[in-house]
């Protein structure tokens, strides 16, 4: 609380010093959203039908199980770190095939992307610690930029633009089939780049679609701009960009990451 | 000035409060964008050639240039002001065929739509007072939710997800092709509605294309909720919703209004 | 041979007698597309990282492996055929599990669905017959009218927009990733309906994104119109529609059917 | 009658030689659809309010009314003989600020375009001659491929999907707000380009939307491919493209010509 009140003390000077220019700054919990709530659902569970797990023969493939090379570590947690910062190979410990983010570097992919289809699967620590956005948290930045959520949701209520399976304070999810902690999960995604124009304006925003444990999250979901912790999305123009994948205090597990440049 | 650090001051123990639950407010200036910036376009002048103005034979005219007939009164100027009241007849006053937005009261279609095409003239006033947003403002609310905003924008500068042919605070225009104050502009607008499913989540968001003064602003802009003065867009569901012309205290002047359902 | 030219001759009296009113009939070949065509892809394969593969909670299943209970049978294999015909219970055979296409019955889900998710397997006979379109050729219709092929096409080249993976004769598929004869391949299907006006026009078609074996054949493809097998998409306005099975004359198999509507 | 006899007769020979592989030609009539039929609507008419018909100041203007500098001739009218053919200025006649399509030669603007804007104004003949598509036939091929029908449309039925407004033989449109022949009709059209990947694959359709004479026609439709006259739409990739005036052998006149990239 004390913590609060001295974080709003400087929001004080803060805000005195920008409201001339008309440039105020948000704090984090502005850009919640708290309804509709998606409905909980039970996804499938693996069976002996099960196909298309292993990365197909053209795709890339960013981590296979053994190490960490197809990575760099970058500072800190947020979006706008990674830009600036390139901290040499990625020293995330790799372990029974499995990669686990670590506190104070987030991992930036080497190879660079526009359109694509990317397969990850993830697990959330099975020791439950912390609630809401404290609980299993991490997240894949496509192209840097745009983050989709990871988060263990499990019987774990959040803000809804910021559950696992929604674009991080954008777009809320279809639904919540998250499973339990520990257990893997599979993100489907698929891709489009956003356009610029000369002026930098955007002509046509990023789609995403994507499948959590194989169920419908977002369905051809347009993004309107950067991923922001405190304050609205920004339009930015890029060409291809990273997998970012945000460490955020949780040792989050990776495995079977590959992409399908389209 | 005094008032800001005010504001702020209040801000600290609003937070101190909120941080409890997550759920604490914004001020309107967290929503600004202030880059990039669209370009200045002189739009083309009226001709012999010119075609398409008045009515085609199979849409709704909400207003002619004889009466407000069309219209009742709602209280304020905020989207959520007009969901709760009904002030009666629309008192604007009509001169001269044009029909103006007077303080305290915004106008609300009694009629309601889904997809639609839309027609509809305005001029700021020809006397300029105020700056930013507190010069020739007035909004369009397509479905009675969502701003298109109205803004004497010329040699004015605003933050640019607030400018004229913007979807205030969610979509920066393609260019400004603003007339000069007093002078009459024109806006097209194409638009479809959103869908929900049983749940409340949106499953298709709407999506808008917008032409001032025949230069396309925005090209099937994809809305991602309600527009919010201060906040982020919420999604709500609903059906067919009216046409909301807001007022904001400055008399801006409308004419030739009519809606083609789709 | 023979037949064809005396197909050819038996154009030249319709074609003379069409031609006088402008609706001349084409034959199916004139709507094959042979190029550029997709990749050859091998999918991946399943193994313990496997999920989603049976129903979520929330889905509605079609087909569980113990019989055609959500089936009625319908005459012949083209997309108008069901329109009029209810031959009663589906009595394709169902052995381990496996409902098979017999020749001569089309299957027709007696549930509708407006937008879905649809998860579906299939095999195509492991001992190969025929070429072409004669290989293990079946189809999956969407709203019972719009077909997303089935086809072994593996080594086996057809023209393009008749793949398995394509929307037949409208799309051609991104890759082809088909298993070997014999195999179990699966789809995954995003589809949202097509609008219609009071005109009977459409004023949004069908949207479809596809997955074949865990690999992007259609992304956000925009349907529009019925399949044909001769002639151009029609626009037909219609509401809720079934998921519709093809008998093509080849035993195809079919299991795990699942839709959840979203 | 004869001339489709023999025609016919041709037919045979090459529906024998082509049916060995598979590519038998179709004829021109396939490819016509007869339903839904758009409603007849008279567009709004000129007015001392019209706004936006001379070019915005960013805009390229291809037709000022006094020469055909911005143009080559082309031979023929398909579509396919712009990609060959080169025949020096453009000897269209101008009159009055009109230029003309004259038999023989189609017009091809030397600047070549992605996403943009276009207006075109066109009026077909005053002496109405033939029927169907006989009757003042241009067309407006967008990227040199993609034809935007121009047609005597009023009181004059044709097939649907060669209506003026449609997309021709790929799209049906809205609505049929045609003037009188020999008036002055007004195009606005947003075109923004199709993608291609390295496989020649099509990743995302162009995507079109028309007013005619103030009437929206086309609402973000998906060109599916080339324009055909006999046959099916083609996926060719391509980057930057002319516009096409087509002619058709009746003399359509066109002015008031610009383009803004978008």
């Amino acid at each position: 609380m004390k913590k609060i009140v001295l974080l709003a003390m400087g929001m004080v000077s803060v805000l005195v010093a920008q409201a001339q220019n008309e440039q105020v700054k948000q704090n984090p919990q502005s850009s919640e959203i708290w309804t509709p709530v998606p409905p909980v659902i039970t996804p499938g569970v693996p069976g002996p039908t099960a196909t298309g797990t292993t990365a197909p023969s053209d795709a890339i493939v960013l981590f296979d199980g053994r190490n960490t090379d197809q990575w760099v570590a970058i500072k800190g947690y947020a979006p706008s770190a990674w830009e600036n910062t390139n901290e040499g190979p990625l020293k995330w410990p790799v372990t029974d095939g499995v990669m686990y983010s670590t506190k104070g570097f987030s991992a930036r992919s080497k190879q660079e992307f526009n359109d694509f289809q990317l397969h990850i699967e993830f697990k959330t620590p099975e020791k439950v610690e912390g609630t809401g956005q404290g609980r299993g948290n991490s997240g894949i930045f496509l192209q840097g930029r745009y983050e989709l959520q990871v988060l263990d949701n499990y019987d774990n209520p959040t803000y809804v633009n910021g559950m696992v399976g929604s674009i991080y304070k954008q777009a809320i999810p279809l639904a919540n089939p998250s499973r339990k902690p520990g257990e893997w999960q599979t993100y489907d995604i698929i891709y489009t780049a956003p356009h610029f124009n000369k002026n930098g304006l955007m002509t046509q925003p990023a789609h995403v679609t994507v499948l959590l444990n194989g169920v419908l999250v977002q369905n051809h979901t347009a993004i309107k701009g950067t991923t922001e912790y405190i304050g609205y999305p920004r339009v930015q123009p890029h060409g291809k960009g990273p997998i970012l994948l945000q460490d955020h205090g949780n040792p989050v597990g990776f495995r079977n990451i590959w992409v399908r440049e389209l």
